[in-house]
């Protein structure tokens, strides 16, 4: 961490603060229009590390995003760079080149004032509190493994000449305050004694004490940890749970990519499955007498299958299109014979399956920590009921824990999926 | 490339400039002492990229290495930024820190010059002018072997904190210029139809055809290509061939890592062989009526397999020394108990393994680009008799097109050795 003190501080804005700087910034005054006397300033207090301010009008509505040198949920106590707002930023932009559909638009950067400002997404909702909520997104699957295949294959060696890579590797491993976060809170804290952890207790200490004695499942999470470390594979959000995407029945927006770093490709699809694995777990706890939200359940599995056979189609599909990036690169795999195609396809084959294993791995890791670890999730925390939430606690550790001590190789989603729908 | 006249440009020295340089600064200024009338000056003239100039006088013998803004051998056609001497400035201080004993002690860096300043190595001659010349290093293996162990471990997540690796990663990875020249020269030209490759024609003609159409053995490279754009395992010297090492009979330096950046420690181990190899082939051709060179020969196949074996152990004795770096940290894996102890060493002997298959393949990715892609080297190339040379070249590329286009696992340096035996 940093010394908050030694910090060049940009200053926290307020409602008069932030109207008198959109009417120095000429682009931002345009936005609004002439007349800014309408403008309103509501400070949304749901993240954790920035000040988010929603800016309307009657002209426009835009999210002002503003990074201090601390994190807000700390009240100054931890000191952050705010250079975490330049990543994000950086990040969205380049994800937004790959998949403008499912990034939300930047109007503004401010490097001095520390200070971001996009597109304000309405109605869309965060997904985890929509999901609780049982409400659909029968288009999800679609748009995330669009996303997915297109920002990680356009990051990657297989489209990226290798010198417009290595500087963007250069820049992101500047991201070093927020990756170390990553790195304690998802693969070390939850796997060892640590008093930043915290689960239902007693009901969980047993199930905890097993999983963090599993010398099998430790090096599994050593090695995905490893590869966390050491495989630039491509830009990841690094990221990526249902609270980091915005959504509508029609669209989805990705958000918050403070993370972002270079690694492997599984870890953005890992962490998205193994939050949607506690939802569907956690659902269980939402029935009532109208809906005891079976189907729902069942829908977030097929979401999970939809998604990866999506992602692996697609990926598929941009491979086959052009590989002009250094890895495979198009003079020297040109031919178009048959024994050429086929053994090309062995590789992207070989390819995927290591990703399926490895993006397995990380749905387990995130499973595991989001319920014994620092960080939780409000599918699982918002149930009261001490006994029924340690029920699904310990069928969410039970599935995630026999993944990681398991040296078995999965066919398919599905065949990983299977135990999770005997689960219930 | 960068265009050398957007660059600031540094001025080339001449023997005067660079007296009134030393006379400038009072730490160069002390080494030669009060008395400058004396000092020499001496360009040598052998590197591709840099001027380098010896500078002795009575009191000291320094030498100082050059960059500007173009690549020494194009006369200034080629544009070459001058931070590449920075890379390797920062790669010996790094190595330096690792494995003093190996890296000569640098004096002096500015970047104003571009311009580093460093012991003067002598009597220590280039390693493979000495292998030609049939010297015996009977401690090179064992030296060479340590510096390889401590430098590779010592930038590996298995001793770093990822927070200081992730900064050494930003920094290096900007190093794109010459990693570019690296993908091109070793991974890419040779394996296809290009104007810079060259071999022994018509001799080579059919085999270089050959393997420019064998499918499996550019699978196989590529993905040693792809392992080389990804896997940030440890700093690299990137360039590690008996050209970039000065050596006695006791004593052995490693220089001229400007090529360095985080990637697979296969490669560095891979290169050396690889360019050990071409000399072990080549000392047929200097056989004399006095001296067959069949000891020196293999001596040279001991020399390989003392430097695996010996790196092997050392490598091994780190790992269980400490591991305190990110990956299988200390508080993480700390039991003491036998299955802990058996199941860490398995991870740390499929670790070898797959190091010891990738290093034999970017050995052997080595000996073919440097019979047929644009930069040979002497020992082959020196032999003027086109037949024995051809002939010689075809054992090379035999030997390499073997390795890299079989799905063979090697179990031990001396298995991997063994048709090179059998090839004289």
């Amino acid at each position: 961490m940093t010394d908050a003190a030694s910090q060049p501080l940009a200053k926290a804005f307020n409602e008069e603060t932030l109207k008198r700087y959109i009417a120095s910034q000429p682009h931002l005054h345009q936005i609004f229009g002439n007349d800014l006397s309408d403008v309103r300033v509501d400070e949304i207090g749901d993240g954790n590390l920035n000040f988010v301010f929603f800016v309307t009008n009657k002209q426009a509505a835009l999210a002002f995003k503003q990074a201090l040198p601390y994190s807000r949920m700390s009240g100054g106590a931890r000191a952050l760079t705010c250079e975490r707002l330049a990543f994000e930023t950086a990040a969205l932009r380049e994800f937004g080149r790959l998949a403008p559909d499912y990034i939300p638009h930047i109007h503004h950067f401010d490097t001095e004032q520390s200070l971001m400002v996009m597109e304000f997404l309405s109605p869309h909702i965060i997904m985890r509190k929509g999901m609780i909520d049982g409400v659909e997104y029968p288009t999800f699957a679609d748009h995330i493994s669009t996303y997915l295949a297109k920002c990680l294959y356009g990051t990657s060696d297989f489209a990226l000449d290798p010198s417009t890579k290595r500087e963007m590797v250069a820049y992101f491993a500047r991201n070093v305050e927020l990756c170390e976060i990553t790195e304690r809170l998802i693969f070390n804290e939850p796997f060892m004694a640590s008093d930043s952890n915290r689960w239902t207790s007693p009901a969980l200490d047993e199930t905890v004490h097993a999983i963090q004695n599993n010398l099998a499942l430790k090096l599994r999470v050593a090695d995905l940890k490893y590869k966390f470390l050491t495989r630039s594979e491509a830009l990841l959000h690094a990221d990526l749970h249902s609270g980091s995407i915005m959504l509508t029945a029609d669209e989805t927006k990705v958000i918050d990519p403070e993370f972002a770093v270079f690694g492997p490709m599984a870890f953005d699809i890992g962490i998205l499955i193994g939050n949607l694995l506690i939802n569907y777990y956690a659902q269980e706890a939402y029935a009532t007498a109208d809906n005891d939200r079976a189907a729902y359940r069942f829908s977030v599995l097929k979401m999970i299958e939809d998604i990866w056979n999506g992602f692996f189609q697609k990926f598929c599909a941009l491979w086959h299109e052009g590989r002009t990036g250094g890895a495979y690169q198009g003079t020297v795999f040109t031919e178009q014979n048959g024994a050429a195609t086929a053994a090309l396809n062995s590789v992207l084959d070989d390819y995927l399956d290591n990703l399926l294993q490895d993006s397995i791995g990380y749905a387990a890791t995130e499973m595991i920590r989001r319920t014994i670890g620092r960080a939780h999730v409000i599918d699982v925390d918002m149930i009261k009921d001490d006994e029924k939430r340690a029920d699904i606690e310990k069928k969410i550790l039970g599935f995630a824990a026999q993944i990681l001590q398991s040296p078995k190789k999965y066919k398919s989603i599905t065949e990983f999926l299977e135990p999770a729908k005997q689960d219930i």
